[in-house]
């Protein structure tokens, strides 16, 4: 999967931004909840390799879809399914997936299902890592055990599905998909906000090191990767616990001058005032790049499903 | 236009999705309302056939047009064809599209004028019956006196627009546009929503057989076409005239065991209980085929208003 | 600008409809308030040149982005670049476009900002006086220091931003960017709607001729193009003087009697009741026709930003 969205990379950057190997293909989209990010990516995935999208927005504030008129999921997605050549679900019940496949014979993505999984975004900031360390062999003979690769995971790692499916990944594929790589993740969050003992258990059979360090100055100090999520107020039900850990996950400039120089600050994004502005024209502010890989990422993967069902 | 429509089957299912054939073409659909199988099939027929297109949810809930800032439809719609080669127009109001085309140079195609007419869905109903059937030329032989085509139309006969212009639809095209097939149109309604008198007169003039039975099991003993709409609670004034009809027009396995084997089961969706889901898993069931049938129609019909437009 | 435009004009009326320049190109289009015509228009333009776009309702009454979330604009409209070639921005306060450059890479072009700027829609006014008029020189031939290119503007002077853009393109550009030609521009509005006199001082600058004449019968009298904006009820204090003025600055059958025959009538649309529907068929009726050079004029800036930027 790395491989095939650096080549997709290299495809947009030098190649005149894109083919027509999905030519008269067609995705269907639909977001039961609103994704920017999430969607527009696909969207532009899909352009850029020449095929179509039909979009549909059927959140319940904003969209205009037939369930409003009664109909289940599943029935919207099997309409959507007569139309198109693969979709992309966005659904805020974890499980909804898992519901519709079962109904469906053309490929369904997933692009989040409430708490549940978001596995191109898990991706995408796999192949950042990959892609911003200089290529996964180059992660492989830099990480010893002395020296191993360290990945600081900080914020809500409470609530936040990015980082459970990406401590998950991480775990799982040693980032090489070579167990001889030596990772350590180390989690920075507020007391309330630990990440949850079902995910350092899963970590925890591959063998990883698992460390917490409360202290984000502490933790940057030998960090090769900073995954920043944001602390939000509403996790929080006295306003005074929210206000003792306010500003002690803010990623600032004094911060960064603390931080190793290879590091880099990954962000799933959209942020608010956990990085600072200040913090973007640092070289190693990874997010912006990390998002356009989201969308190298999602043509590799509607290149992937679409062109193997063609042979 | 069902062999038209059959082509763009046979284009998509077997010639690789689509072709190029709408180039450069530009479809403008305009919705005043939300109806998105009919919109997200315009749009993929005409991405199928190579073509563009620009859509404006102009519905006054979760809409952005100009019609808020006093716009008439007139003058919307007349924007719109200057970008456009060919318009799609879905409005609440009947007469909505008489009114836009005397202004408007370029073809709009009506895509459900409130309860005025909604051609494409009853060109793709027919083109399902066809198509289910086995082909023109094997309908017409296998209806005889003794044996006509049978067609049940169950539900809300009054106010369902589908219903009555499917009615009017079969009567004068014989379904095969061969006054000799031999045809019976069979109403099987709560008797507060029976099928109008006007359309069972403009039907009578064709010399088609109509009857009313009330029970759907007896209607269904001799059906090849089932065709299924909703009994909306909201048609009934008291509480218990809904409640004493309710369920008895629903259609689920056990309905489909007194069934004919060749019958099928249509219904313009989206649907909420009046065809169970496990009637789904039956090969009978074609519902699904018919509202995909619905992509083959639109395109044929993008292509003939297209294509002819340049020779 | 004007010679690409035409160049556009002809590719969509004789050339097919469009070409392949853009082809990989993406445009993102990005709407923080409603605009049908200016949207769809940029939409239409990408597409007729082969390019694909990416549209974002971000309007927070029916939008759907994550500005929700409290993400900036500078970061959306970052997000927005990662995936797209060209961007799009529409937004309701002025300077928006200002702070988004600073921090964005790629062409952004500006679809009015606020009271701002909307330099396409000014672009598209003067190429629709220079095509109306029968091509640049043929206007330069006309005007002479005795018979003036006379521009009338009518309505509310005071807010219109299209009027005031115009204003000064007017007077910098001379129409033909050719100080010999003769321009007078008149001012028609009630008196609290009058031309700012900042807008006046810049249009001086140029040597331009500029009188008022609150009468909109004298005022057509010797026009040569007739710009009509609308008097809006909420732009008055007190009902009394907007009753006073209602009503004077309409342009209908009646008036087009007493104007010049080759006088054309523009328009920047959506329009109430400031122009009679009865006009439309009067071929000095420029409006529809302005608009559809919208879509060309976007069309040769598309091409202009996205063609040079390869070589």
């Amino acid at each position: 999967m790395c491989q095939r969205s650096s080549e997709m990379k290299a495809l947009v950057k030098e190649g005149g931004g894109g083919d027509n190997r999905l030519q008269h293909k067609l995705l269907a989209s639909v977001f039961y909840e609103a994704s920017t990010r999430t969607s527009c990516s696909f969207q532009a995935a899909m352009h850029r390799l020449g095929g179509r999208v039909v979009h549909v927005d059927a959140s319940p504030s904003t969209g205009n879809s037939s369930s409003k008129k009664g109909e289940s999921l599943e029935d919207t997605i099997q309409c959507m399914e007569c139309y198109s050549d693969v979709l992309v679900l966005r659904h805020p019940v974890q499980g909804s997936l898992a519901r519709v496949i079962s109904r469906v014979n053309k490929p369904v993505l997933n692009a989040g299902d409430g708490i549940g999984e978001h596995p191109t975004q898990a991706l995408l900031d796999l192949y950042t890592i990959a892609d911003e360390l200089g290529g996964l062999s180059q992660i492989k003979q830099q990480s010893t055990s002395e020296n191993p690769l360290t990945v600081v995971l900080v914020g809500d790692l409470k609530h936040g599905r990015t980082v459970h499916s990406l401590a998950k990944l991480l775990a799982r594929s040693g980032v090489v998909n070579d167990p001889s790589t030596q990772l350590t993740l180390v989690y920075c969050s507020p007391p309330l906000l630990q990440m949850p003992q079902d995910v350092q258990d899963y970590v925890a059979q591959f063998g990883i090191t698992q460390t917490e360090i409360p202290s984000l100055a502490d933790a940057v100090a030998k960090a090769n990767i900073l995954y920043v999520t944001r602390v939000q107020k509403e996790r929080f039900d006295l306003e005074e616990d929210y206000n003792q850990v306010k500003g002690m996950y803010i990623v600032n400039q004094e911060l960064m001058r603390m931080a190793p120089s290879n590091m880099i600050v990954m962000h799933p994004l959209p942020r608010v005032d956990e990085i600072a502005v200040e913090v973007d024209d640092d070289s190693r502010a990874a997010y912006f790049r990390q998002m356009e890989n989201g969308m190298y990422v999602r043509m590799a993967i509607l290149d992937l499903v679409l062109s193997s069902k063609d042979k």
